[in-house]
């Protein structure tokens, strides 16, 4: 069977010398899909690479409404497509149709295209400042390459190349994207891009606006986030495939936006075990078995001060895993991906409490697990205690007391969340003071009294980290404007002559409404005088 | 001769271990300074690291009135300590005492530590974001960890690690800082460390806030750069210097500031060398030899198109450059760094219009040089026609028409700044419209009808650009407040409980004048209905 045409410069051509073709897997019934992708050649990357050139220089003349009304249509496309990409996805990832496909991670995914549209509309996200006394101006704008975006396995929509939050983010911010699909959801993936195309004729923005390759070797991907026409790069994936394509954009001087991994510490206070424990226990296993737990935000480290109230929480844990069918993985590597991550934590001195097996009989999959150790254990091998396990596992770590709970907290390494739960009535309150404070600073997002997963697309969120969650703590994969400012570089202009200067930076406000820093602070005015 | 002892955490120590010593030199006799300084050993690092940790816990209840008070204290004590700065620091660089380093840098110095100041009063460089529906709320705040400044050898004050801008901006935000002295000027930055000491006292600030070493081996540094105590690092210098630094600190997740070099290009159109020609060619002889050409903004590349108005500007460029005294050089090594580069730029096909040998006679000092190269060998050896020359050192490129000017713009590497000079009447503008976006992406700063030297402390001003001109193309060195937030983490709160949010994401607005994005507009008030 030939392989699926990729999408290349505003129509879908054939591969040029592929290094191989794939089949995904239906991991449900753990036989092949019928259809056939294309690994591709470095040819490939190369010809994206040009027609993304020219997509460049069109995109500086491109109005902003344009760019807006492109998100816009794409969004409208993919809800037009609805019925056939939750079919499709759910056969790829076998994540459930409802509500997880059709009611939740779809409507999140053109709610984002529609939230960027509105941020280009608005145009505050770039941040025009001006200096009207010395005229100097600034603003963040699109970075003068190709964004090439790598999206994960366990958000088909919502963190595609070609559809998700980074996706969203570079097209926003005014650059031309190279999508590089998931191998686990080729079929998703191509349908998008479908919908991106009609989007692209519709609306008449450059054809290589979105261009899209469905898989290729590491060697090619380095060569491809190095290369002079590439402006910066958005990954989603693992700690081990990310740093590699990091170190190698990194030696390249190109920004490279890692989410890698993270365990996500949660805290339940004694007081708080006091006095909700065993349901806090429920809202635990609700949100690690959540979608198998394949999440970046899943519950993967459960940190205790023991004493009866840990050891009640840590027995109805154990009973809510023990009690709940394994979920179907994503991929066939699922299992065995587990199993190793499982087989470091034991090495390192962590004890299994229940699950712990491959889960045979379905699909792929694998036994909810808890597993359990001590913070003397955890304090002698931190690092090993860290690893994440990418399905419905966690490690439930019980200090000693508080002090070695701080000193566990101390070791961890950074994350895209840490969660408090703490005691209504202020019994934890002076064991919170002094937590938080070290935890603060290893993580992107701190939470009260609420489990990690669910990532709400909002201004105030950061869905990122200090490293190895991400590759800086300073920027958001989620959440509009703050995403957009990854995918663009800072622009001054000193003394250039008015006619010359951005609207964005010319002294009359060119929307009436848009946010600029004139002179020591915000304004929706015009420069006074100007 | 006993070497000076280091400041660490809060007082005067004797180096532990050092691997050496040094003794400055006076650039203008060619002997020695008087004083020793000590090259510290991984032991003083590590001192340095543990002092600041404790600093970063007392400045999470630090108020920030006391910050900006220790800033404006320690501008006071640099201005107490102004004739005996100069002296040293004219003794150690050859720097003129006047205007440079009386009237110009150390003005240029105070200024930033006030203004970095006020930013801290203000508040609102931080981007307090607050989603009050989905009390999701989020703000830029110190790091966790040292901040590592590592100033350059050309402005003793104002890019000094213990007293520039990097330093101010790492405090602004709320970082204890380690600075390492450039070993080029010693002393100058021993009375500058002293003036902070005593800020620290007298303000009660953090004891460890400010700490300094003189010297160190490269691989001390690159230890100290990746340490999980250093939350980032702050680097102006050399490319080979700070890629080597930068590549251990990537590779440790750190984020590492680098300001590297720069040719920043300057293009004179045809209409504008018709109408102001040799009024042109002195004032880029100005800029090119000012402070012996020992700028990152110094113009080192002139683009031109072949004809009349190039040869006369040439003219007038070489007679103005020879007729010049060679102005003294910062260290020893600096002829010879010259003379290497332009070994390479003669090798890649570039021919000498005057100057181009070692100035004897005097101090450290190199001839005033112009080079030419058409436009057709520039292009056959990009590369190695982009070398910098430290010092008043030009390479004019001379394309025979506008299009092989875009080709040789096309192959310009990332920089901090571009200049463009045009007709005042309109004659340039239409090739103006084809270079501007071209050179744009390429260049931090664009510049009409100004020479790049001269970095305003504006809000508008980006001191930064694409690499290898920096690490990342979306952050500026100078000008506050853009440059805090390369010292900042984004911090998410979702859920948080109200009295245990930072003031600044509390529903009352805390100064009543803090600039914060509520609900998708910037206001200064409170949150409504909170």
């Amino acid at each position: 069977m030939t392989p699926h045409p990729i999408l290349i410069d505003g129509a879908w051509r054939p591969v040029e010398a592929p290094t191989g073709s794939f089949q995904p897997m239906n991991p449900t019934t753990r036989t092949p899909l019928l259809d056939h992708y294309p690994i591709s050649s470095w040819a490939d990357a190369e010809a994206a690479l040009k027609a993304s050139q020219v997509a460049v220089e069109q995109l500086r003349s491109t109005p902003v409404e344009q760019i807006a009304a492109f998100l816009e249509a794409y969004a409208a496309g993919i809800e037009a497509r609805a019925e056939a990409l939750v079919e499709i996805a759910h056969a790829e990832t076998a994540l459930p149709k409802e509500p997880r496909l059709k009611s939740t991670e779809l409507p999140r995914t053109t709610g984002q295209l529609r939230q960027a549209a509105h941020a280009v509309r608005e145009r505050s996200w770039c941040h025009a400042t001006i200096d009207s006394k010395l005229n100097i101006r600034s603003m963040y704008r699109a970075m003068g390459g190709a964004v090439v975006v790598m999206g994960p396995n366990n958000f088909p929509y919502a963190f595609n190349g070609v559809s998700g939050g980074d996706f969203a983010a570079a097209i926003a911010a005014g650059n031309p994207v190279i999508a590089k699909a998931h191998p686990g959801h080729p079929g998703t993936t191509r349908l998008l891009a479908e919908a991106a195309l009609e989007a692209i004729q519709a609306t008449g923005v450059p054809q290589a606006l979105v261009q899209m390759l469905y898989h290729m070797e590491p060697e090619v991907g380095a060569q491809l986030v190095t290369h002079p026409l590439t402006a910066a790069t958005g990954f989603t994936g693992s700690r081990a495939g990310g740093l590699k394509l990091k170190e190698a954009a990194d030696r390249a001087g190109k920004p490279f936006y890692a989410e890698m991994s993270s365990v996500n510490p949660v805290y339940v206070l004694p007081g708080a075990l006091v006095e909700r424990g065993e349901a806090l226990a429920t809202e635990f296993a609700n949100s690690c078995t959540l979608g198998a737990g394949q999440f970046c935000t899943n519950p993967g480290l459960v940190l205790l001060i023991d004493g009866a109230g840990a050891e009640a929480f840590i027995s109805k844990s154990v009973a809510e895993f023990s009690g709940r069918t394994a979920g179907t993985l994503l991929t066939e590597r699922g299992p065995a991906n587990i199993a190793q991550a499982l087989a470091a934590l034991q090495a390192a001195g962590a004890e299994v409490l229940t699950g712990g097996q491959e889960a045979t009989g379905g699909g792929y999959a694998f036994q909810n697990t808890l597993l359990r150790v001590s913070g003397a254990d955890f304090l002698a091998q931190p690092h090993a205690l860290q690893t994440e396990a990418f399905g419905a596992v966690s490690l439930l770590v019980v200090a000693q007391d508080a002090d070695e709970l701080l000193a566990v907290t101390r070791h961890l390494e950074g994350n895209l969340t840490g969660s408090i739960y703490s005691a209504t009535q202020g019994a934890d309150d002076a064991l919170y003071a002094r937590l938080e404070p070290i935890l603060r600073t290893k993580v992107g997002r701190l939470l009260n009294d609420k489990m990690p997963t669910g990532v709400a697309v909002s201004p105030g969120m950061n869905h990122g980290g200090p490293f190895p969650a991400t590759g800086h703590p300073g920027f958001t994969a989620v959440g509009i404007p703050a995403s957009l400012l990854r995918f663009a570089a800072l622009h001054s202009y000193d003394n250039v002559r008015p006619a010359r200067l951005p609207v964005e930076l010319q002294d009359a406000n060119p929307t009436g409404t848009m946010w600029r820093w004139i002179d020591g602070g915000w304004s929706q005015g015009g420069v006074i005088g100007g």
